[in-house]
């Protein structure tokens, strides 16, 4: 037997070296393709140019249902459907205003400015009062009684030295997320945030707030970092300034919208089903290119290149497009719900949701056996130039598959410009690269190609 | 002794530790810096936007040569100085033209093209001629005397599927650089190259053309990817067809000019001298933002961070502005002539000239003692995404210094999107991310300060 040993181990090594030779040329074999004929470009271009903002509950929200559908059944995956989910419907209406009125140095001050999603309107004659500024909750809370009848301004900058941006967003976002709801409880009257930007810029970045249903529903909106820094300046030289706030948004009653799901069915396994996708809804202020239209075409395109490659899966291959990420979630949660009441099995969830940049790898939220699968592959990706699988994440809208012990899998591109387009104007198709975009998908193609073969037991 | 050992490489292990930690830190000052207030993009903008496209010769690349001294005095560095070097004179003239002219099916097609550099023009009044489409030099010289009065269109496209798209450019770019000259040789009147770029683009490259005493010179133009595929679909249709091309360039005598240097003086070993450079020189088509203003700008952004945070250099930092890489590589040679001359000690030289993009390492092209000093620096940069340490490579303008034997190094950001901008009309300011910039140069920072620091013995 002693001897019998090494021979097995060379057995074994000769078995894993080739069984490794394999999935390298698959993999060239998939990003040759990605690269040469990938098509997730000019499906991001019309999704960008021919429907563009598809804010949930809007008319152009509904197209991109009906494209997107009709793209993956012309791709002809097994089977396409739409999953119906009702979105709360925000609209912004007429342009916002925001203008300081009484700077004895500097007269009136236009404050380029935006509401922020889900925020209530200031009503047709707009709000006038005195802004205080802050830079976090324990500074409002300090100032108790001062705050009320006031416009709270939260002025906390995202941290430009967090080289993964992602995190200087999480450190900065609270003031969106919950500024509303704080300041709302200490009597203000309505709140301006600084954007979630790392950059100084003359728009503002849109985002959604979350009310709270036992608190007052005050104004929210978001003004440009450069402005941020101008109405912190001026506040540094006069301390009673008043600003005039005029913002027309308003949230209508819930509508039916969908997620639209393709897909291609499994052989050896159809019951597992590897889920990918990004979401489908965007913000009003512009094409939603890389947020998230990206990740969305991504997802098709990794079915598309299956089928463009005669790659025919053991596990089922689902392309989501979710609804509502923005502003609810609705469709990550309905997508679960459904999974959850038909039993479905997913082996895996992936999500692009962090723009269409050059990759970098993939984030997971899984047990240590499934991430050290997944991890076994890098040397398969360093050629591509993916080489971080150590961070947990995933995404937003496979989260609800997340809590019900699905592993998470989020890509993860480069960080360094996502929040100079998230939820801005300029978050258009010029500002997308299509090599980074379709090396994208060819990296989450691949990655689910291994999942697919191998599983992740 | 014995059971010293233990003992002894127990201490060393404390040490090499905090060590590290040590260098940890100091990265982490460096990159917070360069994060918080980092001026290579603000450099960057005012080089672009005031002065513009600066070809070697023309009144803007002496304008450019006045800036950046002007500029490193201001950053107060212990020396700045211009070192003469004589280049050539190329200008471009009046827009090109080239027009298809007698199509059946499309009467008159016009073309986009520019001159490639060092182009002679086509006289005033144009040159007519048959024009035939090759892939490569095989196939022209396998036609023989058919190329005898004819215009060469040379049309193998940039591989996609080369990940590392400088390998892609590598790949096509004999076209370019040699085409002239191989066509000349058997009788061409001028040559149509298929712009150096991977994607469908509207607008040509520009970029240089070699050409030999001995052979013809005979003009030379680049069409856009996408008029390089009308062109040859059109060929596909109707073999004998007939273009107009005219140009209007020329080369004027050589005129003086001059690289620009900054340097720190070392303390302790100030005779040991550590180069950082770019090209100041830029291609006349637009502002030579990535190509190669972001290289230049990140040299002296590197002394002046040393200076913003009191670093004082052990060795002699230089950020040395080439001039003329673009059309003759006349400063490097210089560079390393002078250095030559004057017995300097170079321990390594530095060059970004790869565009402005998101780190991901470094090349190198030294010694294996040098490469492994320098790879087992990789930990302290993982944490900034450079995990790329593995290629041979440098840059143009050190060359002449490696030829030297200068270990030369070369700043390796994400190539994905370089040749999208690569001798364009769109290699403009907006086309770099203010944070990318800024992380290329606090990575440049952080390796010269171990460099400095350690040595690469």
């Amino acid at each position: 037997m002693k001897n019998l040993l090494p021979l097995l181990f060379f057995g074994l090594t000769i078995f894993v070296n080739a069984q490794s030779t394999q999935d390298s040329e698959s993999l060239k074999q998939i990003y040759d393709e990605a690269m040469k004929n990938g098509k997730s470009f000019e499906m991001l271009t019309e999704l960008c140019t021919k429907i563009g903002p598809r804010l949930s509950g809007s008319p152009n929200a509904a197209a991109a249902v009906e494209w997107s559908r009709h793209l993956m059944e012309k791709c002809g995956f097994d089977s396409v459907w739409l999953q119906p989910v009702m979105v709360p419907h925000w609209i912004r209406g007429d342009k916002e205003v925001a203008r300081v009125l009484n700077s004895k140095k500097h007269g009136l001050v236009n404050l380029n400015i935006c509401a922020l999603g889900g925020s209530p309107n200031t009503g047709p004659s707009g709000i006038i009062a005195q802004v205080i500024e802050v830079k976090n909750f324990d500074e409002l809370k300090a100032l108790g009684s001062k705050v009320q009848g006031k416009i709270i301004f939260f002025n906390r900058p995202m941290d430009p030295t967090k080289i993964f941006t992602f995190a200087a967003y999480g450190g900065a976002v609270d003031q969106r997320g919950m500024g509303a709801v704080e300041a709302a409880k200490l009597g203000a009257i309505a709140v301006i945030v600084r954007s979630m930007g790392v950059n100084l810029e003359d728009y503002p970045h849109t985002g959604g707030v979350r009310y709270s249903n036992d608190v007052k529903k005050i104004p929210a909106v978001a003004v440009s970092t450069k402005h941020a820094e101008l109405l912190s300046s001026l506040l540094k030289e006069e301390k009673d300034l008043q600003v005039y706030l005029e913002t027309h948004c308003e949230t209508l009653a819930d509508a039916p919208s969908f997620n639209v799901i393709g897909q291609i069915n499994g052989g050896e396994y159809k019951d597992e089903i590897i889920a990918i996708g990004g979401h489908l809804d965007s913000w009003d202020l512009a094409q939603g290119a890389h947020d998230d239209g990206a990740g969305c075409v991504q997802s098709i395109e990794v079915l598309r290149l299956f089928k463009e490659l005669g790659i025919k899966p053991k596990r089922t291959v689902r392309a989501v497009m979710f609804m509502n990420e923005e502003n609810g979630l609705r469709g990550g949660q309905k997508y679960a719900e459904v999974a959850k009441t038909k039993n479905e099995k997913h082996i895996a969830a992936m999500e692009s949701d962090e723009g269409g940049f050059t990759p970098r790898g993939f984030t997971m939220t899984a047990s240590d056996v499934v991430k050290n699968k997944i991890k076994s592959w890098k040397p398969l990706f360093e050629p591509y130039g993916l080489t971080d699988f150590e961070h947990p994440g995933g995404g937003a809208d496979i989260g609800p598959l997340g809590a019900q012990e699905v592993p998470m899998i989020g890509y993860l591109p480069d960080s360094q410009r996502y929040f100079d387009y998230h939820h801005t104007p300029v978050d258009t198709i010029d500002k997308v690269s299509p090599r980074e975009l379709e090396l994208g998908a060819a990296s989450m193609a691949a990655l689910v190609f291994l999942i697919d073969k191998y599983g992740l037991k």
